[in-house]
């Protein structure tokens, strides 16, 4: 396949990693960062060769992609002008952007908005990723299928935050004192993990259900002791990751619940369980990276998104299972 | 959605029932059984009421569903006019026969000659159910999505015979001599399981390798002493149950492998290993009723088969990941 690159930094480049060695060809990368802007792709992967496609500030240089793999923020309010360049260059769009997972929820208008320019530039868009995307919603849907009627779903992912790129440690306020990771929380000037309530709307939208409430919560853990992980150490009292859960209700039942662990020390593992009338099944992993898998799964859809109509899709949408829930 | 309902033995009934707490309506049901012809199929299922609908031996009972539930029997040749007698009826079909999980492999002929039929007549046919179908190929597939590169895929399953019912454990042979049991299955007095091709090929078809050898292999499992689980007893050195395998390979490499266990005590679970180039993910389950989970996801994809092209489909087409594989 053709494939532009939108955003340039830790994801997209591993997106362009895989898409090479999947046998795709890079025809744009489109990045603001400075350090990188009119430098050569293959230089900038450290492939030992240039690719002859230089990194630009202008999305028109995407043009000619058959898929657009978009990496550059969570918030759709802030990538909306992107998403949109990138469907008027008449590409299919895949995008990491978390909130994008399920756009419905915190950005209705926008969603709408883009549902009707890809409609109208016969494209698809969809958002996708290891979390949102994947773990606590798409597979906790797809191991739903072999319930008759489904009364409750819960998943739970949980990383060693050391083991994670530096950016995402900084993200979740490593070695910060705890109050001012809350505060910094609160303000918004870092993120945490973004995605929980989108999450719980892929299943109830798959599902079919109409949830009375969506909440979310997330906070820092603080080490009780000196802990090390990976060489990566926090000093008692201070942050040493974030947990966080999103859960959507049908009156006061709580009917889905996905709950995210990230800190020093963290096992490692995912654990899906399904309660159902009949039974109850319990899925556990051995853990799954998170960047590596996000770049797999956007490429895999990107391979697939053509079996797909044109407009605004949601990986519930793209899955042929539906969950029957119902409260017991 | 209006139901048609093709064989009506254990799992038929289920999906009738699962079809009806689903809010589907059943227009026809066919077997051939005179125990049951000419009955009421709401006092066949002990629903306290007539349903208004008898059993028929006449397939053309079923024209004007939406779907027909197929669950008649294993191999294809044997219920290749059932399922063209479905088609023709214009319905999409949704079957639980097992070879027809993956029909290119054993019935290339009849796989084309139902694919033509169904596209001719503009109609949906796929096999499913939870093994083959589901436990270990389609969710083996969905599992391996978040690795760029696939060295190897296996998926266990394994079930306390002693907790399915008489007509399965007949199947495998339990309590019966195990020089009697290996030459019942053998002749093809007795099946065990089908479908470990089958799971094997639906993921290699998904990945898109091409396989160099493709085997099976089943056998009898002797109880080293009395056992006993759920209320069934078996004598030392008779049959308990069943063991048996299918594997995929490239050259001299096992590439896909797929086990399925199926004796009196046995642990119940699922594992599905992926095993990438740059990690390893290993999932375990707590184990998933075989029965009512076919009937789950026979619905499931029924309610879904409607967003699929006409023709013939296998799970690996209607999934929206596809695994890179790659012999190391």
């Amino acid at each position: 396949m053709f494939i532009g690159i939108y955003g340039f930094g830790s994801i997209g480049r591993l997106l362009a990693r895989v898409a090479l060695e999947r046998g795709h060809e890079i025809i744009g990368v489109v990045d603001i960062d400075p350090n990188i802007v009119g430098r050569d792709v293959g230089e900038i992967l450290g492939l030992g060769e240039k690719l002859g496609i230089e990194v630009s500030t202008d999305p028109y240089t995407l043009t000619g992609s058959e898929v657009i793999l978009h990496a550059t923020g969570s918030y759709l309010d802030k990538v909306y002008d992107q998403i949109i360049a990138s469907i008027d260059s008449g590409a299919d769009v895949v995008s990491t952007c978390e909130t994008l997972a399920y756009p419905y929820y915190r950005y209705p208008i926008l969603a709408r908005k883009i549902n009707e320019r890809a409609i109208d530039r016969n494209v698809s868009v969809i958002g996708t990723g290891i979390n949102p995307g994947f773990l606590l919603d798409t597979l906790a849907i797809v191991l739903a299928a072999p319930f008759n009627i489904v009364n409750s779903i819960r998943a739970i992912r949980s990383i060693d935050a050391a083991k994670r790129r530096e950016s995402f440690r900084k993200k979740i306020g490593i070695g910060e004192d705890i109050e001012r990771v809350r505060e910094m929380l609160r303000r918004g000037e870092i993120t945490g993990h973004v995605g929980y309530a989108e999450s719980v709307m892929l299943i109830a939208d798959k599902a079919g259900i109409n949830l009375t409430k969506v909440i979310e919560g997330q906070e820092p853990i603080k080490a009780e002791a000196d802990v090390e992980s990976s060489g990566i150490r926090v000093g008692r009292g201070l942050c040493k990751g974030i947990k966080g859960f999103g859960a959507g209700y049908i009156g006061d039942r709580e009917i889905i619940r996905v709950e995210f662990y990230a800190y020093v020390g963290a096992e490692e593992f995912e654990e899906i369980s399904i309660s159902g009338r009949d039974y109850s099944i319990r899925w556990r992993s051995s853990g799954t990276p998170g960047d590596m898998g996000t770049a797999a799964i956007v490429l895999s859809i990107a391979e697939n998104i053509v079996n797909y109509g044109p407009g605004l899709l949601t990986m519930a949408d793209i899955i042929p299972f539906r969950p029957y829930i119902k409260v017991s």
